[in-house]
């Protein structure tokens, strides 16, 4: 059986998810966003609430940075809060890359284009849209305010952002880490599915 | 007759101009890449040899430094060497506005998905591929060595992201400045160009 993986990165609101399951739909493949979460929370014994805070986002809470200060201060090596975090990057990966040897999937984020480098069969897309088009789209679904949604869309982006420069050491959205980006509000969500599909089918 | 413009973002050797010349043959429609040299030489006065050098590179020589530096400690205000570049930039820029008014076309960097950003009717495509794919294309076209190619495109390619992040204050080459980011090294030339098309077409 040929391996064939699409990664997905995605800006909060983009529509990354929708577009990765309904790829996965048409492909008849499996598809990985959440339910890494819950491989994660098998393998590590960390509750899922906990991977889903901590496995896209590096800690940049106060009580981290103060944390972080005094352990340079104190000159103490150790960071539990790090440790945590990096306990559970190393298990996400160590799943997607099972996953990877496992068979075609769609698996959406976590530093799976990085983690998957080597991996000779992999599609590595990364979507994106105005603040606009992503604000729209959190409001339709969360029903939340408009205010509210553009902060959430900010703090859950920089987190994000963080953590791949964090564990990847390369720019999150940067062109040169993916084979295609696409501008979901410019393109609609479905021509961006019919775009990855196109190609995956073509390439397999 | 509705307008409607492609701009090409490009790393050097990626194929971007290829890309750009085939895209515009299918589609009927004027390009613009060197012919911007051109128009901007009779418009401005400078050579085309001149504009070519410093329209889309800002300055880093020595030279230049020690100029700068030099009017930096002896407070002088007037830099001869940016005045200069902005001079050709802000020459380019007008023509690139005049292009976008005249009708469909596809226009070849020089910061144009910048420069046109107000303008409701334009696909913004960057196109790159790895360091390997593109020495093999220098080599192959411009009948150079390996080496030479290679410190050739890192050159050119730090000039025009220099040259980028100057005037439009974004990152070269960052998926949230473009629609449409494509690997040529992945999916080929055709396959860009019919991606491309594609787009051009179900939108006009």
């Amino acid at each position: 059986m040929s391996k064939k993986i699409i990664t997905i990165g995605r800006q909060c609101g983009s529509g990354g998810h929708t577009i990765g399951k309904t790829l996965s739909e048409r492909l008849g493949i499996p598809f990985y966003d959440k339910e890494i979460i819950e491989l994660a929370a098998k393998e590590s014994g960390f509750s899922e609430d906990f991977i889903a805070e901590n496995g896209e986002h590096t800690n940049d809470s106060l009580l981290h940075k103060l944390l972080k200060n005094l352990s340079y201060s104190s000159n103490i090596k150790s960071d539990v809060y790090s440790s945590l975090q990096d306990e559970i990057y190393f298990c996400q990966a160590k799943i997607i890359r099972e996953l990877g040897e496992s068979g075609p999937c769609v698996i959406v984020s976590r530093c799976a284009d990085s983690i998957l480098e080597e991996h000779s069969d992999v599609l590595n897309v990364f979507i994106h849209a105005n603040t606009d088009f992503r604000v729209q789209r959190c409001v339709e679904r969360a029903e939340t305010s408009k205010n509210e949604a553009q902060l959430y869309i900010a703090t859950k982006d920089k987190r994000r952002a963080n953590h791949y420069k964090y564990y990847t050491e390369k720019e999150w959205g940067h062109s040169s880490n993916y084979h295609l980006c696409l501008d979901s509000g410019m393109l609609g969500i479905e021509k961006c599915v019919s775009i990855i599909e196109d190609i995956y089918l073509e390439k397999r």
